[in-house]
């Protein structure tokens, strides 16, 4: 057997050098330098070449190297090839912390001082009384930015596809829950997973259910937010604001029109970084259950794509 | 009997009109309109002209139109003369939520990715690991900051100069314990009161018992920092960032270099704004107690200042 790495996009060396060091009687290759296709059985992947799916007949398992899949097509990958993903208890902290530190940088209205310090204006504003927060999304982070929301003084809702529940949540379900959420709500924190269904689900019908006050923070992929409407509703002053740490293409161009906007505040894919050591120990631990023939961790159910 | 308003830099109409509605038999001047000095025995005062107190012969109390008493010179005062100040619980809230908001600024590196915007830098980098904050003051609005920063997972440590104690927050006294807390503080926030005890005390010398690591928000008044120290400290790279509240002298003059400073984050004194309809409660409430000869409430140390 043998292990392939197929991250793009990435300077992988330290990546290799700490996975051989745990793995020292393991074949580790990158591709595109695989010396025998049919030896791989693990693979690693973010943002593969779609080609290189279909040259590995004994594949078994990959796994992404993130929490989402959304890397990965998954309609190349044969029926019986396990898909699993890293779950770093730390993210849904550092998550929880990004979301609940910009959350109140708009209620106090941090972006506003900052460009009014570069005009040495001095006008003091009472902050946002706005404390109701709906999170898009009720998975593990989404319970987590929860938690530290509710412990903070904000009322939250959350709208989910299953039947989920937590303590002082309200929870909405389906088309129709959405609608009934929306209009009541001061900032909109996207934590869903990227899937056919939630692609663009950022987009001119969703903000204009949301009122006028109401703050969108997308933590989750670029690809859920329609671009165009969400800098329409942002110039046609039916949304307060946006922060946004992920996009469609990144890193964002430079032309792009979101780095200049006085209503956005960007941040490069920053809100939760994966830490090496972590991601390494649950990536050894499942090739260790693949030799053994055992269930591996944190497996993905292919048809819902998380 | 009459009431003086003595409130300078700011337009006090829509106060004086609210107090006349809930004191309708009770006259009520502001200064310099004063028909008989005689008569006054009770002044709302923030930054009064100094030759005023020597003007009033009855004077009986002297309340602050703020949770401060700096505004008003207690040598020119008689020691009869009762002074209070004005509590709101609210502004505990709201200044806890200020200092969390700007810890979890500088934790997550807010500013440096708002400059990074300016500038169509793509550059993500790890928030910051360090979670200890150190508290100068632990009155009203130091306790209720500790138990919110505690809430989200920092270590408290509290300066005071008696004998306080709160679950969960590490205490220091006198110059010995400073000494001793200082070199291990990653945020040190200012809430004391500006007593002559506490003037210039964010100098040359307590900065340079900070680790380089360190930020200093100051959230109290603009006498507790000697500007330039703070100044060359950022600059020497001794201190790794400020966030400023208040100045001592507001609004900041358009030439002064904290504005350009990509180092500090400057608001315009809006941590903790008070609420009138709450002021003026309090302020009818200490009128009543005077006129029936109670005692008042918020009533100050004139020996403490505080």
């Amino acid at each position: 057997m043998s292990i392939l790495i197929a991250i793009t996009g990435r300077d992988n060396t330290k990546l290799i050098t700490k996975l051989q060091e745990r793995l020292p009687s393991t074949l580790i290759e990158q591709w595109p330098d695989c010396k025998n296709v049919n030896n791989v059985d693990f693979v690693l992947a973010w943002k593969a070449p779609e080609s290189m799916w279909l040259q590995l007949p004994n594949l078994k398992a990959v796994s992404s190297f993130g929490a989402g899949i959304d890397s990965i097509d998954l309609t190349l990958l044969p029926e019986h090839v396990e898909v699993v993903r890293i779950v770093d208890e730390q993210l849904a902290e550092d998550m929880a912390e990004y979301v609940l530190t910009h959350v109140l940088a708009q209620k106090l209205r941090l972006k506003e001082y900052y460009i009014k310090q570069t005009q040495q204006a001095w006008q003091p504003k009472r902050a946002h009384n706005n404390k109701h927060v709906g999170i898009l999304g009720f998975g593990e982070l989404g319970k987590t930015c929860a938690k530290k929301l509710i412990n903070n003084g904000f009322k939250v809702s959350a709208w989910a596809r299953n039947n989920k529940t937590a303590d002082n949540v309200s929870m909405f379900y389906g088309a129709d829950g959405l609608e009934l959420m929306l209009p009541d709500i001061d900032y909109l924190v996207c934590l869903l997973p990227l899937t056919k269904a939630t692609k663009g689900i950022i987009n001119y019908s969703m903000l204009a259910k949301l009122p006028p006050r109401a703050v969108v923070i997308n933590a989750a992929r670029g690809g859920h937010v329609v671009e165009q409407d969400l800098l329409d509703a942002l110039n046609n002053e039916s949304l307060r604001g946006a922060t946004l740490d992920v996009f469609e293409h990144e890193p964002l161009v430079g032309s792009h029109p979101y780095w200049s906007h006085p209503k956005i505040t960007l941040t490069p894919h920053c809100a939760a970084l994966s830490d090496l050591n972590s991601i390494i120990e649950q990536i050894v631990k499942n090739i260790e259950y693949l030799n053994q023939g055992l269930a591996l961790n944190n497996r993905v159910n292919r048809m819902e794509g998380y």
